[in-house]
């Protein structure tokens, strides 16, 4: 038993896809979030920038007292694990790369992948080096989608501008004939509707918000190092931007909440 | 254009998953939501009680004005999509069952796939006749899980006993060499951590609730159908039991809540 947080970090609010995941496997676990909003979006950033930001928000979330980071942001993830396990002690640190890229060579079936993310992520060559490492013999396409971040965050995920811009951004990885596309930045799982409309049915979406909170289940159980079962969880979420901004963005990310609920008996039958 | 809401419906709060995931992706939408916690869970109730129920939920929701019905719950998509689609009039009907086979057909990789679900889910053999009329060339291997519904309701999602009961009930599906897993009940993409703990990295998890969101996405887009950009999203949460019970149990499927944010501003670098 471990009741110490999880902490997750990123460049802003689109790491909470992350912790949503984390939260949906692992209720009773307290995750301790860090939106770095003051600095994000990372993806236009130099790595050298990143690599900083990182470290400081992982010794933070150290000093916290966080049993494990996930930093829930491709393009920290690409440019700053090592940095950031060097300064988080014997603290073990995920990232969002690895799962996703160990999900994708496993559901592909014509051996040819995709992944769309940032500029960053995608000129990082993260994905590239992962694939690698697989030792799969599968091929990578990479496509950069600048713009969709700020469609996600001003919540216009469906309509014909977002659907043309899909179409735009995902062209080359369809005419590479991809069967299976990794969405590689936290904010694109809103974006799956349009993804899936422009990709079709044959392509298989693979979320590296679900395959990381995967892995951190698996790490918790293999150490039985969950929470008590009865403790309630707290989860704290701290900005370093606005945080009534932080909030109302982060809502369409985190989940909406139910509001009133009105009760309706229908047909009398219990 | 079209503003009225979109009905969903499910036996309780399992349809949840399948209210988040249209919301993930269609901010903009509103939600009717019917949960039949009143009579629910469907999963121990004969086919025949299911039909009904459902056809009184789908009148309502047709009454209310609503654009689209989802059936957001495996036993009464296997029991009573004809009897749904009878009087919904000219309102679309989707389900889970079909959107889940579809991508599972096409991500198996071996040919091999399992679905699990309530003992009526399995039994109605909804799943193999949704999987004989793909005329794809694949098995299916069905495994009833009935007591982690009990589970997710009291979050009880980590720790060795749900571990337990997940090798007890999977065994069968890892020993028939299944490589994709249809979570065909709306409760287990909360219990997605323990199924990827017990199969494997190698066997693809699909969860009905992402799929049928994407089809539900693809029909609004075909019909120009969204409501307008710009205009709130009205939720509305229904339930045949008890208010509180819903709100109490709901916000675990629906989504966390961001409480109150903290503002801190690390290196002092923007």
């Amino acid at each position: 038993m471990d009741e110490r947080p999880i902490g997750v970090f990123d460049s802003g609010v689109g790491g909470l896809t992350v912790a949503r995941a984390l939260i949906d496997l692992m209720p009773n676990e307290s995750i301790l979030y860090f939106g770095d909003s003051a600095r994000g979006p990372y993806g236009p950033r130099r790595s050298e920038e990143v690599r900083l930001f990182s470290t400081q928000i992982a010794e933070f979330l150290v000093s916290e007292g966080v049993k494990m980071i996930v930093i829930a942001c491709n393009s920290a993830s690409s440019a700053a694990l090592d940095a950031v396990r060097a300064v988080s002690d014997d603290v073990p640190v995920l990232e969002v790369v690895l799962p996703a890229v160990r999900a994708a060579v496993k559901a592909t079936r014509n051996r040819r992948i995709g992944v769309i993310g940032t500029a960053l992520t995608v000129s990082s060559g993260a994905y590239d080096a992962a694939v690698a490492g697989t030792k799969e013999n599968v091929s990578l396409m990479s496509a950069a989608c600048p713009r969709f971040v700020e469609f996600v965050e001003r919540g216009e995920t469906s309509g014909e501008e977002v659907v043309e811009l899909g179409r735009e951004y995902l062209a080359p990885l369809q005419a590479a004939d991809v069967d299976t596309l990794i969405l590689g930045c936290t904010h694109y799982p809103l974006l799956s509707g349009v993804i899936h409309f422009v990709m079709g049915h044959d392509v298989v979406l693979i979320s590296s918000a679900d395959e990381t909170a995967r892995d951190a289940y698996a790490l918790l159980t293999e150490r039985g190092a969950f929470r008590e079962k009865d403790g309630s969880p707290e989860h704290r979420f701290i900005s370093s931007g606005d945080a009534a901004l932080f909030q109302a963005l982060g809502t369409r990310f985190l989940g909406p909440e139910i509001g009133a609920v009105q009760e309706r008996l229908l047909g009398g039958v219990r």
